[in-house]
């Protein structure tokens, strides 16, 4: 993939001597950013441009060729690419529009195009993208005559709108960051977006990643590729409403995912989801700063107000700000000039002018140990202070560094002076207070975060009795249908779950002995593979006190069943005990086109709809991964024991839920299942499953699994 | 008021040859904005600053002067403002620090200043603050060397901090946005903040207000006055947490209210409240445009990308993708170079490079009634298109003005041309895609809000027995405790609200012959004034089905009394009918330091503290209002009959907060009180209040009613 990114020899084909010929943006761009390799034109018609001839075919340039970046009408790319292919080049950015997004006529090319690359074994970008951008050796290849935008850094972007790239490059240059590379994905018809990211975290000049996907096409390679990053990866996630999704699939081959899955598959992999350019350009700027490695910051401001709006801030993100010693404040306050500010952190230096002054408080608070960061808010005029003030943050940088811990930036003053420091601090500077704080929070739980998954056990597998699992359900696979009650419920035992005891009964006398084995109360519910929602036909009757009940229950359910479902195959009447009332909650799984197996888990009971409490995971899942999923849900006081109560048995909740995902892992043909309800019991009396429906894909084998 | 801000001949006090002094920042700041006065200066020595004389004394102004700006320290002001008024001079600006937020002795030097003031009519802004501007005459007294920060407009600033204000003076320039007027409240010894933004609020030149506020010390007033604004009010209230409290009563002496109470408040008198800078910007900048009379937009993009990522803002705020008629796509269709993009709303460009016929695609998209307003999202090079694009922003501005529709304008392009632009198109320009989306849906919001704040009925006012409530709490304040459950329940009763039937019984006998008169099941409750949480000490008895039971439970909560609460004087027993389950629901209402009565309505029952489902309003509240907070309510779907269920008396609801807001208007004592649980059956079955809790005000009459 180096090859790629560090050709010495390349041909732009598609030029032409039109003032108006896109593929020309692409030479502009290669000259301005001084391209390290020699450049080649080829075009339809002879002719010359920028000084170098256009050639009318790639076998006519005399000399090897690593690379070609091609721009021409789509129908053409067959032949261009077999001639580059002869020509013994490897390497081709495909610019062009017109394939797949473009429909069935665009589809067929695109089958040709792969078919030439792996005859020759040429690996590309695109087509239908704006190409790529190394700003190490300046192989800038897209068509927009952008030139040079944006600085050499160390932020490497992997995008899958061209516009949207050229935004956030537009971003950096305004915020002072420096790009690495650039790629705009475009169909992804050969090299995916994950083959880019892998080259990237190993790439020695990237430091940080970002992310623009529309879609997702694997989530779970996406997902093992940035699990292995030690360099942040910011990704914004586009499409993820209805009406996007019908601009999406116009513009750009796009798959779409449910948005709380991707939510979940970034957080389990280490991703940073933005969703606007404020916080994008923030989180790329606090990033670079040490790692806050615990929520206590002290605020060192110039306003009052400032400091204000830093406290709140930080109270509504996760910081907290530090008690700082009296001792400490007293030593400072006698540097004071003046003693009308009272001290606290946040410090107000309202009356404090000497710049001096500031850097040694700032170097002793951050010598102290329970001090993770800092916020420096410095309001100054640019004409009187901003001379001292550039020595100053050369100082605090200097600090950064020492204690390895971050101090944010702030500036309040004009704009010349913001841009200069921008373009020359190399260290991130702000310019809102609010978002500041809240990016400094995000810094905090990013290394939270990867020091969590770091340390993370790996999933337990429980020994289950999948043989006689795989039984149930290949049985119900060989006759087309989703599993029966009774089917689901002895599944869910096999994974070693609890489940209310119960008994299948055929006939009314073997529900009276099952009820009579059981124990009153019981529950009778009708199995047969036509009825889905048992109680909308009267498939269901709880409490039942008597035989002589059961009987007459069986009796009714038997007749009404009739009447309403006349084609029904009654297979039985599940007898249930009647499980003590407890703490419900849902447990459900299905299978994600993109991301595969997927467990929930979620507050139960008449307020399931209101509340939408639940947490989800990609599957397979740990213990520690189960419980941080109970501690997400608002209901989680309740299940430790809220406001004196008992608290309930949270292990055996979460062992269940490692077990559901453990089953769907396991048995790819499960579409989708849930528990519902499950009962929650006090600690150490385990849960209860009181029922289920397991539903198989429709395919009976998913594609993923 | 308009004197203050227009003064022909004014004195800076405080000024002296040297360089570190502050006052002459004043000096300069008045030069530098060209003020069309007289300035004149006085110090303590005499000398020349900026080629005028330093009189030591306003008596040596060989001049009548109007107007005093004042930076001397603290102890020195009462003398000086003396001479001031002497001279005959009206207004003054105090700039010095050292007041009340500096402790006792400050409070004592406030008192002189204000005595001195009031001896000669002199009206005065802060002290401890850092004056005002007024860019219509040059009047810009700030002793910060801020100079001409920010060019001359049409929004006025009111700021309880002076760096919070200067921060804001940099945001309007980074902008391009102009400043009409610029108030630091400073302390607010005399001039208080509402009378600021009343004369701003009449003031010709200024068409938006933005107030930064750290406390508010009469809301009431706030509310009335910022209710009569026809123009937009944009705040950032901060100090809302723990520790942003600590540093403003540091630096400002400012008083707390409860957050959500200002959150109500802001909503209640059409104030839009903001929470950082960009969300402020982009508000600022939104409000400009006509108002967006609907929910429908038309989004056009030249980028793909950028149309995906506004479709999914539309989604996550509350804006509506309009469906585009057939024809009219076509007919757009029929005039693109290329068609290899699918014809949707948002619009993309992507093959269209004729801008002149963009505008003529948004001349004829705003011309549709459907359309609400636009999103019109520009990505362009600007050697390339910049000339092309700033005539097409010419015709689209034409174009919202024409139709009296906002077309909310993104670019990306370089940083120059994006400078270039705020600074001279006289229109808001957008950088970020997302925020633009929810700065347009700010712009809808706003303009319903006001709608609906005008068409809103006054409070109703039902008849009541206020008399015979008023003798309840007078009797209860003459014995200095709270009101006993029984006066609760009948205050509710006297005040036209439903309560369960009861009686309240001195014996055993007189509980057993009120339970057969309200008929069995019935409740048990225990009344004494010491005892306000009755279950805790077992005096609550539910469900009691028969005589006997009556008896039994009445003389065991008389034992259990007696033991566990010895000194209680027993009043009686409430005997209460059992009211039939149903949907529980819980009115609050509470005395608020800064803002009065506040009502409150919230979902009840065992969820409320997991649900922390409630709304609140201050009070009085018309119908209007009730019901809207019950809209707000998470539980609402339940409230009108979701799933199928029988939807519940909405409107006995709403008039139970309506009554609740009168009874706590018309009776000032009253500190806090709750129904909880109340009970909402069907539709025209009304509701049922179980349990009642009043609480008096600590001095039994509170300061605000």
């Amino acid at each position: 993939m180096r090859d790629l990114f560090y050709p010495t020899s390349v041909v732009v084909i598609g030029v032409s001597t039109n003032p108006t010929n896109l593929a020309r943006g692409i030479v502009f761009n290669l000259m301005e950013c001084r391209f390290k390799g020699v450049i080649y034109q080829v075009g339809k018609n002879p002719g010359i441009f920028a000084g170098r001839r256009i050639y009318t075919s790639v076998m006519d340039v005399p000399d090897q060729l690593d690379m070609a970046i091609i721009l021409t009408p789509a129908s053409t790319i067959p032949a261009i690419l077999d001639e580059c292919g002869k020509k013994g080049i490897r390497w081709a950015v495909i610019e062009s529009g017109g394939f797949g997004e473009f429909g069935e006529e665009g589809r067929i090319l695109e089958k040709q195009v792969l078919e030439v690359a792996r005859k020759w074994g040429i690996r590309f970008v695109g087509p239908n993208c704006i190409g790529i951008i190394n700003m190490e050796n300046g192989f800038s290849t897209p068509f927009p005559p952008i030139g040079r935008l944006v600085k050499r850094g160390d932020i490497s972007i992997i995008t899958q709108s061209g516009g949207v790239g050229i935004s956030v490059l537009h971003l950096l240059a305004n915020e002072g960051l420096g790009l690495n590379k650039f790629i705009s994905l475009g169909n992804m018809l050969d090299i995916q977006v994950e083959e880019y990211l892998e080259y990237l975290i190993e790439d020695p000049g990237t430091r940080f990643i970002f992310l623009y996907l529309e879609g997702i096409k694997n989530g779970r390679r996406l997902m093992d590729v940035a699990r292995r990053s030690q360099k942040p990866i910011v990704a914004f996630k586009a499409n993820i409403g209805r009406s996007s999704r019908r601009i999406a699939s116009s513009h750009s081959a796009s798959l779409s995912s449910d948005d709380r899955v991707v939510d979940a598959a970034f957080k389990q992999c280490g991703i940073i989801r933005v969703h606007d350019a404020t916080t994008l350009g923030n989180d790329l700027k606090i990033l670079r700063l040490p790692a806050m490695k615990g929520r206590n910051i002290a605020v060192m401001s110039r306003s009052g107000g400032h400091a204000v709006i830093a406290a709140d801030a930080c109270e509504t993100s996760g910081l907290n700000l530090v008690e700082l010693p009296r001792d400490f404040l007293e030593r400072i306050e006698a540097h004071f000039r003046a003693s009308v500010i009272k001290l606290t952190n946040p410090l107000d230096l309202g009356d404090l002018f000497d710049l001096e002054m500031y850097a040694r408080i700032i170097d002793e608070t951050l010598a102290r140990p329970e001090v993770d960061g800092m916020v420096f808010l410095h309001t100054f005029h640019s004409i009187l202070e901003g001379q001292a003030s550039r020595e100053l943050f050369s100082r605090v940088i200097g600090l950064s560094k020492k204690y390895d811990k971050p101090v944010a930036l702030y500036v309040s003053t004009d704009d010349q002076e913001v841009s200069y420091l921008k373009r020359n601090l190399d260290y991130p500077v702000f310019t809102q207070v609010v978002e500041t704080i809240r990016a400094l929070d995000l810094n905090r739980r990013y290394h939270e975060q990867k020091r969590k998954l770091e340390s993370r056990r790996a999933p337990t597998v429980f020994p289950v009795e999948r043989e006689r699992a795989n039984e149930i359900v290949d049985g119900a696979v060989a006759e087309g249908r989703d599993l029966l009650l009774d089917e689901s419920l002895k599944l869910l035992e096999l994974y070693g779950m609890r489940v209310v005891p119960w008994e299948l009964a055929s006939s009314v006398d073997e529900a009276v002995r099952a009820a009579e084995r059981l124990g009153f109360p019981v529950a009778i519910k009708i199995v047969a593979p036509e009825i889905s929602h048992k109680s909308d036909v009267g498939g269901v009757k709880l409490n039942i006190l008597s035989s002589e009940d059961v009987a007459k229950a069986v009796w009714e359910m038997e007749e009404l069943i009739r009447r309403k479902s006349p084609g029904s195959h009654i297979k039985g009447f599940l007898v249930q005990e009647m499980a003590k009332p407890a703490e419900e909650i849902i447990i459900g799984g299905r299978r994600d086109e993109q991301f595969g197996p997927v467990v929930l888990v979620g507050t139960g009971g008449i307020f399931v709809e209101i509340l939408r409490d639940f947490s989800l995971r990609v599957a397979p899942i740990s213990m520690d991964e189960a419980l941080e999923m109970l501690e997400e849900l608002r209901v989680y006081p309740v299940l430790v024991g809220a406001r004196g109560q008992e608290p309930l048995d949270v292990e055996s909740l979460a062992e269940t839920i490692c077990r559901i995902s453990q089953l769907l892992c396991e048995i790819p043909q499960i579409g989708e299942l849930d528990l519902n309800p499950l009962r929650v019991y006090g600690k150490g009396k385990g849960v209860l499953i009181l029922d289920s429906r397991v539903i198989l894909s429709p395919e009976g084998r998913p594609s993923l699994s």
